[in-house]
């Protein structure tokens, strides 16, 4: 995980690092190590891939939705980050459409990278690699021995969009000559990216009908198209269909990478502004190709053979010499690899990154994308609301009634008077006596927010920090996982701990699992207890208490609490509490109790166990929680007066560790977390 | 003169009008009958021959100072007209300037262009003639047979400045295709435009070292450069220096309406995207030229051969047949004519339309062209500053004392208040007994703004009008002349009215000179009746009374007035004010005098004869008023309260015709304009 907080970090600006090559490029750059800025303007892509390759790499990736048309946008993101070189993947790429449009391709792609020539200008960013392509060359057939295609072959583009790419090759040439010392451009020029990202988490989600063939043939694989066509089956080759150069989209990216470090090494005394072919120099006939499709996917896809296409040509195939010579890259994956991870991607999302009964919203300001609520299940009945600002139960519906109490917006959540409504509690849940803790010997002292303890972290809770993501997928009908992450560093506790937060539903057996996983990712041991703060109320009405709720209690066994609210060591059997309703002036619960699980640091290997039970006769609702922790704190005293809610209009079930286990000796390696640990637990929500 | 005011009225937008070829352009599209709406960035440029071409055509040319990437700007002009079609000159130009800032120039040029093209779609406007280059050939030598330029040869720009011409080109061919029966483009390839225009009011006026031969040879001849460069004399040439084609910028500027007129008439079924090369087909040597040059000068420029210029080649001679067939043009004038009138150009505006001692505001909002102050002779003792509203004497400073009353913006001038500060007074100055007039037996009623009379024409007055201008010039050391034109029409009086407005100042002698000029121009004869209505005030202090000032009258004629403020039609003989010293209880003055000059419908052939004397003992400062006029109408009474004035700050003296003429058989004829006849005057205030 890189660290992205230094104001004096050096960043790539990956320019339409939302889209296709882009995504998989920033994936590649962290990677390698490197820091990026994406912007983008979503005219072809949306944010979902960063938020996925955020929680993929556990790396922040800043954000901006800019069109590189709008000058005074862009600048905003020079002025914010040190921006050390530029990958400039944005830009119109539909060949077809470009004839057709051709002012907005010659806007969009020409006056973007002028006025980012400009910006960079401005704030003194000299180096860039540019997404070009082989549609530079046109026919390369029309000259004797120019297949395979070297950077030498006379250009001659034959459309708009190709014409575009040709001219942002002269900008960038003109650029270089006027000043020949400063400038140093790596031209890419791009043969046929296929594939997808081998996780199966980013990958093409092309708008509309698919130009190119391969996610074509995946829509066809996945039914979303009948059939697939081939144009021409009497081309003198192999098989009649014309030959490409198809690359994996993960060699490609890589070629972005040796172009940058090329860039950051090669004779740093002047300039330079060359092109580099990245292609396989292989070429494969189309039906080459379907057939590792179809042997990729197990599918025999029905396919018609049809006249052939006005402007193809027999072969357009890359000689990639100049890559392997200078940039030392060459491609390593296979055809056949990009068909199985086109599959992979095209299986796990047949709708690309829209996914039926999501939707998200902005939590703060619009265009905040670090500060989003994103609901999963609309429309089925069972649907929460999730925010990346604590990684947040926001809202939680069982047929249309919201079961939680949660708040507005972002602001609403980091005001002091927010009770941890719905939040991830940490790094430390619950109390730790005297807010103090000791670490192989070396005591550690946390701010007090309490008399003599620290309650829920303190200053350094979870619940105003923004995570990561969320990584939304969609594994089956039924249900959706997102998943957040956070790099919880320089806090007041030693050690800093990567926390993956992951809430999965399943929408036909209405429940709702959430998981927690720590690992300390750099420096010092440290403590850790992490647990979901929801208020819990089954009313028909939410605006009001809580009142008539009967609950079940699962066990009788509670952790002795001393005057200061921390634990004695001790654990003494409950007064009778294990099946009663709640009234207001009855009795009221602040209460560990202790569950039966065995302890450990990672208890997801506990079985889930009933704990509590709550029904309301009203509402019939009845909602029973489960955990793999050994306690939950029984709270019933909430919310107090916050927006919206009164006293006593949620309950609370916080599975966790023993209270301020990290101060008693036997308690202590349940929370105590050394490098190459993972902490981990898991607390299942039922509704019936 | 066009009328421009009709909504309904189709239009021809001229980007890059204010520039040398643009300038010319629109000069030649009035001149055919075209109305003009002008945009110009005036990165390269300025007002002032827009100023000058809408006073010397009489013309009014709606101008905004647009800067083409800025698209709701743009979008402004066409929604306020009906934009028929688009002559594009607007584009940097510079062929060394744009390698050494490329992206200014793709920026401006290229993003320029498209914007407009969209804006052009978005309004239905569908012709453009484009400014393109014979840059756009590159190198023509580089082919055998390729001299003289055909269109057809091969493109080969290398520059950036003819990259981009070359590239809207593509633009256009792209935008074309894409719908071929919507565009029709013509692309005009200039070979070397030279000259000015003939009237030696518009001209090159290049920023900077002139990058072109001739404005380098002007600027040699001004003494501004000390001599010139020729590039090479080993060329295979006559004379060993290299051949261009040059071509009066007339004969450029006619070929616009050439293709204008093509555009508009030729196969209006389809579309079309068309390439013409404008040049005269005839080479000449740079020695050639600059030998005709001192011919039109009689002045030997000194001369310096020096090394050939990297990219220069022996010869580029049009091939021009092309226009010719099919546009039916061809060039008129010869180098030589190019030359002479390119000397008239550059001794009457040695800097350009900089005129050393002029500045100029806006007088309404900003950018609001048609509401302007200049100033003339500022900063030598003898200032004035004059608007074009109401061609109004603003302000007049005799070492820097102010000795007229003005206002301080368009506002306060057209407010109902204002007693006609400094205006030009119009269309019928002082009274119409009744508002009444007759005109071959037919009556006119004028709106009445006194009890039985109307004054200075009511509603209809000048001094609320916008005119056109002012046309400044510097015709020696000492002088300057504002010329300023309305075209008075569709108001209260019979007939279209030019008046022209010339004020000339000589700053040594300290004389303002005012020259009125009224031509009946479509329409019924009509009656006519100008003066200046300045309220002089000689005090070292202006804001006080201007008691004190002995005044000296040439006349005790006055026109007897009835109880109308009408005059009998009888002169009597005044009581003895040939000499008196002002002060507020005495003798208060609104008296029509007369003068002597013979009467007639123009009188300036008549002498300058003095009417009036005023001096003031404490600033020392006399004002002698001399005019060509029968009468003048003596005013001490004003200007009433108004805006940072008090009653009797001010005395006014108002030459002009007898009052009520036009009512008076015997003076009738003195202000009765048929077609064909010219009303004139002549007003001279000296400052000793």
């Amino acid at each position: 995980m890189t660290d992205a907080g230094k104001s004096t970090a050096k960043w790539v600006l990956v320019t339409g690092g939302a889209g296709y090559i882009g995504s998989h490029a920033v994936a590649e750059l962290i990677e390698s190590g490197y820091r990026c800025v994406v912007v983008d303007n979503f005219c072809n892509s949306c944010y979902e891939p960063i938020a996925r390759l955020q929680v993929l790499t556990n790396t922040k990736i800043p954000f901006f939705k800019v069109d590189l048309m709008d000058g005074p946008a862009l600048e905003k993101v020079f002025q914010q980050y040190n921006i050390d070189s530029v990958i400039h993947f944005a830009g119109l790429k539909a060949v077809g459409e470009s004839t057709k449009v051709p002012l907005t391709y010659y806007h969009n792609n020409i006056t973007g990278t002028v006025v980012l020539l400009q910006t960079m200008k401005k704030y003194g960013t000299t180096k860039l690699v540019f997404s070009s392509s082989a549609t530079v060359y046109g026919d390369a057939t029309r000259f004797p021995n120019m297949i395979p295609i070297p950077e030498n072959c006379p250009t001659g583009p034959t459309n708009p969009y190709g014409k575009t790419k040709l001219l942002i090759e002269e900008i960038l040439e003109d650029l270089h000559t006027s000043e020949p010392e400063k400038w140093r451009f790596a031209v890419l020029r791009y043969f046929n990216p296929i594939g997808a990202h081998p996780s199966g988490l980013i990958g093409e989600d092309p708008l509309g009908i698919p130009n190119n063939l391969l996610p074509y043939m995946a829509q066809v694989a996945v039914k979303r198209r009948d059939k697939l066509f081939v144009f021409g089956n009497d081309y003198d080759s192999r098989d009649g269909t014309p030959i490409r150069d198809y690359i994996h989209v993960v060699d490609l990216a890589k070629g972005h990478i040796a172009a940058l470090k090329y860039l950051n090494v090669a004779d740093n005394e002047s300039g330079l502004c060359r092109a580099w072919n990245l292609g396989s120099g292989t070429g494969s006939t189309v039906l080459e190709v379907y057939k590792a499709f179809c042997k990729a996917s197990n599918i025999v896809l029905p396919y018609d053979i049809v006249g052939r296409r006005a402007g193809d040509v027999l072969n357009l195939t890359a000689k990639p010499d100049r890559a392997t010579e200078e940039l030392k890259w060459k491609t390593h994956f296979k055809v056949a690899d990009a068909c199985s991870d086109l599959w992979k991607w095209a299986t796990g999302n047949p709708y690309g990154y829209q996914v039926l009964g999501v939707a998200d919203a902005f939590f703060n300001l619009p265009n905040d994308y670090e500060s989003r609520v994103v609901a999963l299940g609309c429309g089925s009945g069972f649907e929460i609301s999730l925010s990346n600002v604590g990684a947040s139960i926001v809202d939680l519906k069982v047929d249309g009634k919201s079961v939680v109490l949660g708040l507005v917006n972002e602001c609403e959540y980091v005001n002091d008077n927010n009770p941890y409504l719905g939040a991830t509690v940490g790094r430390y849940a619950n109390r730790l006596r005297g807010g103090k803790f000791s670490i192989d010997g070396v005591e550690h002292q946390l701010e007090l927010n309490e008399k003599s303890a620290t309650v829920h972290s303190s200053s350094s809770s979870y619940h105003k920090r923004r995570f990561l993501g969320p990584l939304v997928t969609n594994p089956s009908k039924f249900k959706y996982i997102a998943k957040f992450a956070l790099l919880d560093s320089h806090s007041q506790f030693p050690g800093d701990v990567v926390v993956n937060v992951t809430y999965e539903i399943d929408i036909k057996t209405r429940e709702l699992e959430v998981e927690y996983e720590g690992i300390v990712q750099e420096g010092q041991m440290t403590v850790i207890n992490l647990t979901n703060h929801s208020y819990f109320n089954l009313n028909p009405f939410q605006n009001t208490g809580y009142d008539g709720t009967e609950f079940k209690l699962f066990s009788d066994q509670v952790l002795e609490i001393d005057a200061a609210g921390c634990p004695t060591g001790r654990v003494s059997k409950s007064p009778d509490a294990s099946k009663f309703v709640y009234t207001k002036g009855g009795v009221q619960f602040d209460t560990c109790f202790v569950t039966g699980n065995k302890g450990g640091i990672d208890t997801r290997e506990n079985k889930l166990e009933p704990v509590i039970e709550a029904y309301h006769p009203e509402s019939k609702l009845k909602l029973i929680v489960c955990t793999t922790e050994p306690t939950f704190q029984f709270y019933t005293k909430g919310p107090g007066f916050i927006e919206g809610y009164g006293e006593r209009f949620g309950f609370c079930c916080e599975p966790g560790r023993f209270i301020n286990a990290a101060n008693i000796e036997e308690w202590k390696s349940a929370v105590t977390l050394r490098k190459g640990e993972v902490y981990g637990s898991k607390t299942l929500y039922k509704f019936n």
